[in-house]
């Protein structure tokens, strides 16, 4: 465990949660659930017990301030800002590489930042194995047990059992498998074989960089220049001249599935629940607010009254909100933008960023 | 005609038009067709070419200054400022007396600050109709021809035609009846015998006094009073003085229904088009605003973004608004309280004010 260390990486826009979450504020930045926690601070709260402060943070420059806030704990030699958005594969792999550095014997643990978690003690459970597993030379997959046919994340084969001291539900990776349809994710689900991908992996550094250095090496050589002049006066500098030639590819494709082939991917099958947090349907479903009347209600300032109403209020205002005889209803208010939805329609949110910036109105995108 | 006299109450909050028309901003000082002009504006225009500048303007102390940004031309002496609301029998009263004691032989004409009528030629020919009809001692009602058996306004049964030159459809008032329920109502409609009680009538106001000394001795001689300082040096000391002490009531019961069962009441059955703007169902039928897909968006610095949405969009701040997929609502945006409702549950504003009222959000209403 003393060679474990949590990288969260804290990017993506989070569209279909416009206005609360957007380019100059995103979705890991707030308290999507009325917990009273911001979801990157849930996240390394989580991660605390098991990491013992060592952790990686990476996310985009213009969110430093935002982030240093939240997680006054993250020294500077631990907060990778990333330039400009380069997907997974780098911004996972430079972490990998600046580790490895440091300690190339260390495990990473990878955990999104902008996800919903609970109960947090089974969550850690299925990491302790996790990480007892990854200690055999294994990349581990944490696995979501499935609650519905969703279409909108990927799925994991499980294989065989490993019998791996202290990680009891160890299994091989028999595939992983891209977003299916509808039927498909049906027959996934009733064959029991199957768990979400949820992104959350457990690997030796060492083991990551030798698939990444297979599968990309120019992706492999610009991360290994940046993470060997990291700890030194010339990070920012190098950093600043090697991100903007890196390849963009997602950490799936660089590390993920050819390292599932060559049979050095395993699997957790956990139980506890996750939630990426997609849509405001998902805030609805996940919110711990109370409620006023059938109204779910969150955001610290806000005033709202409600009759013969249904649906889910969020603010980031102290405006007076009067929701009246109307259904099922999706109000997201803030200071310069105001979205009215239906729990229906949230999926759809991503058309009116599409449709905003087409009218010029990026200011609030 | 040259003895003819505008004078606009100016009253009432609109409770029904909440947040957008409230205690700080009624109703009147709205554009809320999106038309260009505020309603006591485009009242004033439309009785400018009748009175030729003469013009009565009795509103709240409180709406002093925005009601002078509207109308300019009214000069101090003309506008009556109520230190508290005490009824139209005061605040209509009181403008007879005030004219009485300029020009004895004077007609008055009293129009509501807040109602959008078109044409403006049809209603101007009625109101020239009501004067010639007033100078044969009568007092005029303009009467609604009724499109639907509203069960929200007064009716005003006609009586025997009157003959007056001038005024071809002047008829006496068989009598003045109450909002009546909707069975009666669609009598009335069948019949072809019923108006609308608009409110507005045109009368001398040598009469109107005769009747209110008759009826209501008390206020009479209070509004005298006021009256007879007011092109003085007292009059903001006696106003203030004396309108604490009147009596509360409505100038139907004061002057006119007493003065029909005397048998000096007309009407001027009229066809323009009326509407009293009584909740936001009637300002989406009544805006000229051009429509957002389907949706019509009043207010100038709205910038909204409409998809697989319909209904109406009132905006007083510059924020940007989206609609997705959501029927028939109601959006009212202002900088510090937000409505949503749907054209339905329009008549139901006025619970969200009582309710915000009673939870102590009085800062908004």
């Amino acid at each position: 465990m003393g060679r474990f260390y949590a990288v969260i990486p804290a990017g993506g826009v989070g569209t279909r949660l416009w206005p609360l979450s957007r380019a100059a504020a995103p979705k890991f930045l707030h308290d999507l659930t009325g917990s009273g926690s911001t979801l990157i601070r849930a996240t390394y709260d989580r991660l605390e017990p098991l990491s013992a402060g060592r952790f990686l943070l990476v996310t985009g420059d213009a969110h430093r301030d935002a982030v240093c806030r939240q997680l006054p704990e993250i020294a500077d030699e631990n907060l990778v800002l990333e330039p400009e958005p380069k997907d997974s594969g780098a911004a996972i792999g430079l972490a990998a590489a600046i580790l490895f550095t440091r300690d190339p014997s260390a495990i990473m643990g990878s955990f999104a930042a902008d996800q919903v978690i609970s109960p947090v003690d089974k969550f850690q459970d299925a990491v302790r194995e996790a990480i007892y597993t990854a200690a055999t030379g294994k990349i581990v997959t944490i696995g979501i047990k499935p609650t519905h046919p969703s279409t909108g994340f990927g799925y994991i084969r499980t294989g065989a059992p490993l019998n791996v001291e202290g990680a009891p539900r160890a299994h091989s990776v028999a595939k992983f498998v891209e977003k299916p349809s509808e039927e498909i994710a049906e027959r996934y689900l009733a064959s029991g074989e199957y768990s979400w991908n949820a992104g959350m992996f457990v690997a030796p550094v060492k083991l990551m960089l030798h698939h990444l250095k297979a599968n990309e090496p120019a992706l492999y050589e610009g991360l290994m220049e940046i993470a060997l002049a990291w700890d030194t006066p010339e990070r920012v500098a190098v950093k600043n001249r090697v991100w903007p030639t890196l390849p963009k590819i997602a950490i799936d494709y660089a590390v993920a599935e050819p390292a599932a082939d060559a049979g050095d991917v395993a699997v957790i099958p956990a139980d506890f629940s996750w939630d990426d947090v997609g849509d405001f349907a998902a805030i609805a479903r996940l919110s711990s607010a109370t409620e006023n009347k059938n109204v779910k209600v969150i955001g610290d300032g806000a005033r709202v009254f409600t009759e013969d109403s249904t649906g889910i209020v969020v603010s980031d205002t102290k405006r007076v909100i009067a929701l009246i005889g109307i259904e099922d209803v999706v109000v997201v208010d803030t200071p310069d933008a105001l979205l009215v939805t239906t729990r229906a329609h949230s999926q759809l949110v991503k058309k009116a960023v599409d449709g905003l910036k087409a009218q010029g109105n990026t200011d609030v995108l």
